[in-house]
């Protein structure tokens, strides 16, 4: 009798939470725990709930260990994939150059791997979710920062050190606005939610009018994303001015990657992408008048399908593509 | 006795020549063929042209139309490489929406196809150039424009319209300086020889003293960049100081494609990028700076080797591909 293929665990790693699954070879899910992250406890006591986690997620399933294929965390950029390490994590303190995938590794005694969240997302909706059968597509999302995942003749490409797509760091502004990388002009400091927030801020700061300032109670620094799309749904002209300023930004670097990869479809997700028309109306407009008539003809842009629990499927499916190729 | 392979027939189509060649399946050249294109005489002599030098050159090989195994005109963008249209040639007068491979094809009775011109030297490069066995590179040229081709998983990777790596028009400064394309702070308006070009006579014409302006004959329309490249090795500081800021924008530019591709190796060919080390010193700087450190220490920056016949053989290379498929 041929045995058949074991079962993987996927892990979404996260700033706030901790989800992780397992999942049968056709991508069904067999059990999901969730837990808090506590990233403030600093990455030993991170590890162990990860660790805790993949061992109840599997025991919820009714397996043993040596029952399944492998283990693969996604996790926020920068990451160092071919050698599974997390060089840094944005959300994640004192984390820095951890070996994660051989620390679990270890412990399990299964095939470890690492795989940045946002191309874990890209590789979710292309197996499962809005971008079946798409052979090239972009994920990318658009939260505090900017993410994104490149598929590309139906592979996730990742490139050479697996740290490609890095879509949020694309200079679209010379000297522009500082970004969280240090640099200037990111993608990411002028189209994200941090950059929403930001331009708000600024203006209020100058003594423009807006309801912006009420909404935040009064308190310049409680102005974020939300209050400004909040504000903006009421009518307000300042926040309306700033979503149309951070959608224009948004169409541009879309547009950007439109004339450079000529896509099939491009996945826009994240927190922000939720403010719906009010901000994707304008950025369809930009990217239009951006991007070159071709391939823009061609080009779909669509939600994702697959939810908050893209990363976690895409982050098996990942297991199952390495095993294949090892 | 098995068939042996045909040989085949690589056009590259410039502004000013056309060069045609013969080359068998191991990249032998066999002929080559050179003429002027004369485009201020329209499409139908230029193709006219095309065509008999096609002729010339499998005469020259000492061979008959009935043994070639196909033809592909590399040719400069816009082109839609599926439906095998020259959209628009930006130094070819009345090209608009021309089937050139359809009507060689027609003509000639073999299998016709159409590739941008720099992506024919990507795959030139890659296959017989300065990329042999690298899986993943960039090409660009930096000359009056700047263009590109994408290698990826050792594949040419030109999108679903056949129009990807369109990274002369990459905007990295928005509302920057206006571009041929219409659009303002494209990579191609910032770093390319028409930006050095116009850096330099805006600053000439503002009154800054320079022997640029002397070099140009007094003429201020005729100060370009091979003008500018003069001054600065002779130590004008004006020239210099362009030189510069083109180099930091290529930099820029540059470190935007580390960024999103993590690739193993960028080529830089092009007739800006043959100033050496004035401009290439900064532009390393600069790039080095907007990249991210792991990408960033792996990407080889490389001259190109096949100079000007790459895109004739990387033309020749794609229909053995091609071929290869159908």
């Amino acid at each position: 009798m041929a045995r058949s293929k074991p079962p993987v665990v996927g892990v979404d790693l996260g700033g706030t939470k901790i989800i992780t699954g397992v999942f049968a070879h056709d991508g069904t899910m067999l059990s999901r725990i969730y837990c808090l992250t506590l990233g403030e406890e600093g990455p030993a006591r991170v590890i162990e709930r990860i660790k805790a986690s993949i061992d109840q997620a599997i025991d919820k399933a009714g397996l043993q260990r040596n029952q399944i294929g492998g283990i693969c965390v996604a996790a926020p950029g920068p990451i160092d994939t071919n050698r599974g390490l997390i060089i840094q994590a944005p959300n994640l303190p004192r984390w820095r150059n951890i070996p994660l995938p051989a620390l679990i590794a270890e412990d399990f005694k299964l095939p470890a791997f690492l795989v940045n969240d946002a191309d874990a997302a890209a590789l979710g909706e292309h197996s499962y979710g809005a971008g079946r059968g798409i052979g090239n597509l972009i994920y990318i999302t658009v939260s505090t920062g900017i993410g994104g995942g490149m598929i590309i003749n139906g592979e996730l490409y990742n490139g050479i050190d697996g740290c490609a797509a890095e879509i949020g760091h694309m200079i679209i502004m010379i000297d522009g606005p500082i970004c969280k990388c240090g640099r200037r002009g990111c993608f990411e400091a002028l189209a994200s939610g941090t950059a929403i927030g930001r331009m708000a801020r600024e203006r209020v700061a100058l003594g423009e009018k807006s309801i912006v300032f009420d909404l935040a109670g009064c308190i310049l620094e409680n102005i974020r994303s939300e209050t400004v799309a909040e504000a903006a749904r009421k009518g307000d002209l300042l926040a309306l001015d700033v979503v149309h300023a951070a959608a224009r930004y948004l169409g541009i670097g879309l547009a950007n990657l439109v004339n450079l990869m000529n896509p099939q479809m491009i996945i826009i997700g994240g927190g922000v992408s939720k403010m719906g028309a009010m901000l994707m109306g304008p950025a369809r407009k930009s990217m239009k008048e951006h991007a070159f008539k071709l391939p823009m003809s061609t080009v779909h842009i669509v939600k994702p399908a697959l939810g908050t629990d893209a990363g976690l499927i895409g982050a098996a499916e990942y297991v199952l593509h390495k095993r294949m190729i090892v």
